[in-house]
């Protein structure tokens, strides 16, 4: 008799965007007229950049030819010309030296962040910090490295780190040993940013307790500060201990397209039952080609052309719009009178609300009185509660909108 | 300290595919001059549909303007167009009626037949063909269902079914319960059918037993006469006890752009260990949209433009050339005195290696002696032993020429 993995029913209600998505449909049948402004999920609004439509033209040519079509990149891993860029460009021109193979090419950071856990062992302890990216936990739960979730959606045997305005939103390692932590800088959903030595106590923390830090640098392209590592392997001993993950969603509008990768230093171990080190590379890269087929030869075409001179011109010209935006949110929200966080080095805005308004109470006040679509905080963790997160991604003309109407409220 | 998922250390070797890429670019770097002609490895050769390239160059543009890019696709399992299309095209026209919310959309058969095992419990008892497509097995070794490999690649716990010349390599249901079995008709490597009166056995046996099916039927456009199914769903009772994969990719040439898709049909349940029934559906689709991100808008259009009326018709010109090829390759071997089985409803060739030859030393010969890749059936399996797979993606002069040099053989 065919059994389901029970661990899948640990799991809480919906996944927390469909529940937006379907309050926000209710509304919109319930209110047909109303002209609803999301800045809730973290979707861009700006198309792509011209040299990746070019490149994509090209691309989409070459497979209609026989003499240029593609078939399975054999590789497994990504085409050479895409690992060259990324290697060349996101690390390179930082100073950090990563090779070509320690680059795996994929359809997305969701995907990577979910699968990574699946190449170390079920009895690992996990960290996150609370709030959190829902995929971190939900991936372990499904994997079986928890127990049963509280009332509040905590799940037992994983190590919740409060990220509060306290710390400044950058948990320190806990005083017991954990086996895989995950951290996200900047940070969804909090906006805020790791410096270099809040980064170093973590590698030395993994390196002290043999941990294996899953480093999502997913938002690193909306750091400006000169002072702010984009990379973990800025830290020296990092590619002992993590593993880092980039995607080309929010650095170049990509979401509908997908395209990302994951980095797996040659030196990151993991250990046997009886103590034995073997290299964790191999074991991801058995996973990645056994599992999964490759990402989409126009779409890694695409990709590469984020890194020619004037993809990169364009890239950071949407950016910088995006940016504009976080500015005019952060500065209209506090003459409101709200206190917020983050939207600095990260698209993200972490609005405290109003005293005693919860965070989903708030999301259907905004949703319900000015058409305006938030993300819970609470849907991000119990530490989230008393939060919404605003994203930096709509088009100027709504976030202008949307900030006039929050001053009607 | 992290420990590694040590089910990943039981399995045998390097996949299949990359183990031929070796030995070739080993013979390659020592034999420059030699002009070598794949029949191994299973990727297509001809471009892209017209309609296809024409669809997807729209798609670009597309995502290029502000007021048609499309972000994240937000059912998660596919645009309604192209599931659309899959429902009235692949299943309405052959009397089987499949829901919208049953298709998920995909990246690749690959990933599916390799993720869905993940939603069922590790206590299930797996059986598969001998020889099989190496992902399902595994797949399953990773997931911790089996136990050690044994000296001819078969791992503990996993029931094998020979398919063999003796059963027309189509086995039948095992005479004791097993929970999961994989199906894969037309089959890949034998090129073998099943009629719907052996498929009929296998629902009869999994509705006894409470089993699921994967059926992938990644091959089925390949499929001419006009007697055997093209969908397990075509036999009454199916959708309560099996899941099918599809792929664009044999359908459509679409290895190098990635789009496939599995059904998920309502009535299919699994249990839990108090004997609970569960329906599978929501736990895919949960399972779907926390570790995936949906398929490129482009490619999605792509896919879609399979089933507009050029479409089908450049596709089936495609199809119909590639069974010219497995005509000739069949016929071809039999006058050179070779025993071959497959190549009719199907686009691979099951050719018995002459007496005494073991299969990788067949690949090795016709390798070396006349540069034709081919893959070894020992591959795929213990059955395997003593046949290789060829193909009929290659072009037809390609084919020609390497018929002509196993002549000379």
């Amino acid at each position: 008799m065919i059994r389901v993995n029970e661990n899948f029913l640990k799991l809480r209600a919906g996944y927390l965007f469909p529940e937006i998505g379907r309050r926000v449909r209710v509304f919109k049948q319930e209110h047909p007229q109303a002209r609803v402004i999301s800045m809730g999920i973290g979707d861009v609004t700006q198309p792509l950049a011209p040299a990746v439509i070019e490149a994509m033209h090209r691309a989409v040519d070459e497979m209609g030819r026989r003499e240029t079509f593609r078939g399975y990149d054999d590789t497994g891993v990504g085409y050479e010309f895409l690992r060259k860029a990324i290697v060349d460009n996101d690390f390179g021109q930082r100073g950090v030296s990563i090779d070509l193979d320690e680059v795996f090419v994929s359809d997305g950071t969701k995907p990577d962040t979910g699968n990574m856990q699946e190449i170390f062992g079920v009895e690992n302890v996990v960290a996150v910090a609370d709030p959190v990216y829902p995929v971190y936990v939900d991936t372990n739960v499904m994997a079986g490295r928890t127990g049963e979730a509280s009332d509040e959606g905590q799940y037992a045997g994983i190590v919740y780190m409060p990220a509060t305005a306290e710390n400044g939103f950058v948990p320190s390692p806990p005083d017991k040993p954990v086996d895989m932590v995950y951290l996200c800088f900047p940070n969804n959903p909090t906006g805020s940013v790791a410096t270099k030595d809040e980064l170093a106590k973590w590698v030395a923390y993994a390196r002290e307790h043999k941990a294996v830090i899953f480093f999502d640098a997913a938002y690193e392209a909306y750091i400006s500060d000169p002072a702010i590592p984009h990379s973990i392997y800025e830290i020296e001993g990092a590619k002992e201990v993590a593993v880092e993950f980039r995607s080309c969603s929010k650095t170049a509008g990509f979401t509908g397209v997908r395209c990302a990768y994951s980095i797996v230093p040659k030196q990151l171990k993991a250990y046997t039952r009886d103590g034995r080190a073997v290299d964790v590379g191999p074991i991801w890269k058995r996973r990645h080609c056994t599992k999964f087929n490759g990402v989409s030869y126009i779409t890694q075409v695409g990709a590469a052309a984020i890194y020619s001179p004037q993809g990169k011109k364009q890239v950071r010209q949407t950016i910088d719009g995006y940016m504009v935006n976080a500015a005019r949110i952060c500065e209209g929200l506090t003459k409101l009178g709200y206190k917020v966080y983050g939207g600095v080095n990260a698209p993200y805005i972490w609005l405290q609300t109003p005293k005693g308004v919860g965070s989903w109470q708030f999301f259907d006040r905004l949703l319900n009185e000015v058409h305006v679509v938030c993300t819970p905080g609470a849907g991000f963790g119990p530490a989230g509660e008393g939060y919404v997160r605003l994203t930096a991604f709509g088009l100027p003309e709504n976030v202008k909108e949307a900030l006039d109407r929050l001053a009607r409220l």
